[in-house]
């Protein structure tokens, strides 16, 4: 495994392993993540070693996805933990650029996608997709790889991307991969790390709340949104310290809000989507309805 | 010449005659154009395929780059007459896509570079540079080319898009190339066809006061900005119908307003940049300002 930071030698180094893939016309991939590696990148990683001939794994805080009151500042970071993991998962390069090597100068640049954005996460942080779509571009025209990986816990982040991909015709393949969960059912996020004990056991309350919304759709065929709605709002306001920043139910990928009294008649195109706050920490979580309980992740 | 209607024969083309350039790693060229071809285009296609192993040459009249109340519906074209200049300079694959082909749906991705896309053009044509670094992104995306070509004629959509290249880390060069005028000094725009022969005559006061600009800044060193603009506006209201839309001195490459206190001491760094209404028909040009006569070309 080789670390790299600047743009120049990444782009060497890529160029040069391209070089030894002999007798056919070398499959590329790439991991972008903010680092503080958990098992949910692992398994993006996994899926990213399966099936390319080099994988590249980006590890970068990046500041203008992050608002002025956010955590960048205080974002974890362990480089030293995360050059382990990415070790074990058979990572050919790991990229870990400076903010300077990734914005030499302010970006006057910016790739925006509407609509799908203004909903969501996007709703309570302004300009955060702006930094995603725009960095993750960066990367894709650093790296230039066939297939890049992501993890469906950022739901709305595989919607814009996808959506950026297809507009703009980069030919790059986006693949989602499922959220991975703790054993009592918290979607891993980096930002776990900041809740407290007791924070920490009130936030089940999202995966509970989705996992009743999954059971409720299979036992009553004719439950409408607003109905599974009220039945994750109760639940999580079992919670004494969780405050809701959104309870959605869209269509996915679209991501098009659906109406209270609609029927859920279509699961497979229906997204359930939450960001609670615990404490000072935001939690965001989603579930794809599934037709039958045996496919059920949650 | 191999004429190709849409992205997947184009991508087949392109990866087909990679295969063909032995023992090196090809050079594409990529010159987008609107069409209805003149020498100025031709002189673009010249030096791509002087310099590159394919050369493609794309013709698209961009819908999201006008505004609604320009000249999309009636802008000039001719295939058949783009055709046989294409195949005179050596083009090896022409790329003509429909609107539907480029757009099918509606993009709700738009790349914007910002400041430099606010002045000039940008002031009267609000969302024309968005449009413009959209649809050569996806053209970048489609063709991969390493070099691309655009003229100095449009110098601020050469400076809008080596920005979004260098903000975007695009793996590509982009090569500005010199001004073509006519014999008497009216710089070759597709939307000449538009003036009457009045207006075409008076049309010459643009290159006109821009020699007279070159001439004035090699006769007196300690010249300022404000006189040189006075000269122009001047000299351009010889002509009757005139309408001035601007008459900027800036910096060049960053596009920075110049004071008119401040004297012309690095001409190198100045572009003097217009935007004319002779009748219906809106005209630019400009000139980079240089030390010796010897090199003026106006």
């Amino acid at each position: 495994m080789i670390t790299v930071r600047n743009i120049e030698e990444l782009r060497a180094q890529i160029a040069s392993m391209k070089k030894n893939v002999l007798g056919k016309e070398p499959a590329v991939g790439l991991v972008p993540t903010m680092g503080f590696l958990h098992e949910g990148h692992a398994s993006l990683m996994r899926e990213a070693r399966k099936n390319n001939d080099i994988v590249v794994l980006s590890i970068f805080v990046n500041p203008i996805q992050f608002g002025p009151n956010e955590d960048f500042e205080t974002y974890p970071r362990d480089e030293q933990r995360d050059l382990g993991i990415a070790d074990k998962e058979g990572i050919d390069i790991v990229f870990i650029p400076t903010v300077e090597v990734m914005y030499p100068h302010p970006t006057k640049t910016k790739i925006r996608v509407a609509d799908i954005t203004d909903r969501l996460c996007g709703a309570s942080r302004p300009g955060h997709f702006d930094g995603v779509t725009t960095v993750v571009a960066k990367l894709f025209n650093m790296v230039q790889p066939d297939n890049a990986y992501f993890g469906m816990k950022d739901a709305q982040q595989v919607a814009v991307l996808s959506q950026m991909v297809l507009d703009l015709n980069m030919p790059i393949n986006i693949v989602p991969c499922p959220i991975v969960r703790e054993a009592d059912g918290l979607a891993l996020s980096s930002r776990n790390v900041y809740l407290s004990s007791k924070e920490r056991k009130e936030a089940l309350a999202l995966s509970r709340s989705l996992k009743l919304a999954q059971w409720k759709t299979e036992q009553q065929e004719d439950a409408t949104v607003g109905q599974i709605r009220k039945l994750i709002i109760d639940e999580i306001n079992t919670s004494e310290t969780a405050v809701i920043d959104y309870v959605d139910i869209l269509t996915f990928p679209g991501l098009e809000p659906i109406e209270d009294r609609v029927q859920i008649t279509e699961p497979d195109d229906v997204i359930i989507a939450l960001a609670v706050k615990f404490g000072k920490t935001r939690l965001i979580d989603n579930h794809r309805l599934q037709k039958t309980e045996v496919l059920s992740r949650v």
